[in-house]
């Protein structure tokens, strides 16, 4: 199943995707915001009920309201390996704000006067379906409720300068997202998923989830030792190699650049940059 | 004038503190959250309205679902010399989730299987009135509602071995926050404010807003910049020195330890640590 949330005649809301349409929320006698219907753990039948075409609405994020967005670092081999290091044996985290969520077509307006590298970086999202705490590493896919694509963009100069990530990480709209939530059950193994970007039809990063370091139920056991983790919250699991700071020579995002991330089976996400 | 959010017969409720009494939100005809309620700049007259007993409510954290909760690391003059490191130039910054916030005198479980470093570091926090992005330093304090005094624990262990500060900053309850917001029109001077950490009644941090490294207007500033502020953001502005990670011997939090954070004219926060 896929949950989108869109806009349609001037109104958002969500749905169940069915083929080329989407079944609306209020059709389907489900709770009135994805996190909410997430947490509700309701299950629906979309079929055979009236639905608006998918090239009728416009998609925005999925979530815009997640308790929690959190992003791994150094949790691919290849992009570790561009870096001359190791990927860490525990996850290494920052949270992105609520205010760094964008739709999966909308424009990034950047301060350019603020940051002058502006960086892609193509991941696997999971979204966290239970409430959990000490979630044991054998139980912790039962938590997952699905996936989406995520670009994790990112102002190096900040983010570097800083040392600390976040603030080069928590920039508005640096967190575009979607295009719909994939639910658990229709990816067999989150392990054998292509995933690209392209900036401006060209191919920067080409690789696989297969690169992944630590694994989803190491993700959510690590974490959940300290911290509970909420249905709605967001998991970024890291990106691999050829981002564009680790480009021979570097590749920054400029104004008009068009940047597209896609994983198989979930789907892309397509944003231009624009100069705030 | 200070909000404070309580418990009272079982019921979660906020309200405006007058002298010795909370005057609860229903009879004041303002919205349901403590949240809504700075984001409506509703003004309130609670003179004359009956109130209950400071002595008879639990005090909890003041906001349970703020938007963001940024904190600023080395921003104190005293604290950055105890590590022999200068406070940088622009704000450090990282973020806790909601799931850590926790109340002004709530016990605050550890799992020790998980972290055998915690810390203490009293801050002041400040809670933003207004969304605003790319606010000027000159109309800042503009957006500021309030003052708080907020505690960010740590777990240094953690906090040091990732390199990245948020996992380690961000279990459960590791932010005690409250005893209530105090407005900003009741604090002429934020930066002469005296600071002091106890535990078990023992003085750890003893110091002063004055040696606070980038105000408050700059910190809005410079963070609005990249992020919009919104109502209900707090934004911890760091702590000054004598943590226990930098004293000789190293001093952690352990079982039964309870830590006291204060700040003038802004009050208290008494937390007991338990074995979770």
């Amino acid at each position: 199943m896929r949950i989108a949330r869109f806009r349609f005649n001037g109104k958002i809301s969500y749905g169940i995707v069915l083929g080329e349409k989407v079944i609306p929320a209020e059709k389907l006698g489900i709770p009135e915001t994805v996190e909410e219907f997430i947490a509700s753990g309701i299950k629906v039948s979309p079929e055979g009920k009236e639905g608006i075409p998918l090239s009728k609405v416009e998609l925005l994020a999925p979530l815009s309201n997640p308790p929690k967005i959190i992003c791994l670092g150094l949790n691919y081999f290849d992009h570790a390996e561009e870096q001359g290091r190791e990927p860490p044996k525990d996850p290494v985290i920052f949270l992105k704000p609520r205010t760094s969520i964008a739709g999966p077509f909308e424009d990034i307006p950047v301060p350019f006067d603020y940051t002058t590298q502006v960086d892609y970086e193509v991941e696997l999202a999971v979204v966290i379906g239970r409430k959990g705490k000490r979630i044991p590493e054998e139980e912790a896919m039962n938590y997952v409720f699905g996936y989406m694509v995520f670009n994790d963009l990112s102002a190096r100069d900040i983010q570097f300068g800083d040392k600390q990530w976040t603030r080069g990480k928590s920039l508005d709209k640096f967190a575009p997202m979607g295009p719909w939530i994939t639910t658990r059950d229709e990816i067999r193994d989150p392990y054998s998923l292509r995933m690209r970007t392209l900036v401006n039809g060209e191919v920067m990063q080409d690789s696989s989830t297969a690169k992944m370091a630590i694994k989803i139920p190491r993700i959510i056991s690590v974490l959940s030792k300290g911290m509970t983790l909420e249905p709605g919250d967001i998991i970024a699991t890291g990106t691999p190699a050829g981002v564009g700071v680790f480009r021979n020579p570097q590749r920054f995002l400029k104004p008009g650049d068009i940047v597209e991330v896609e994983i198989e089976n979930l789907g892309f996400l397509r944003n231009r940059i624009v100069a705030e």
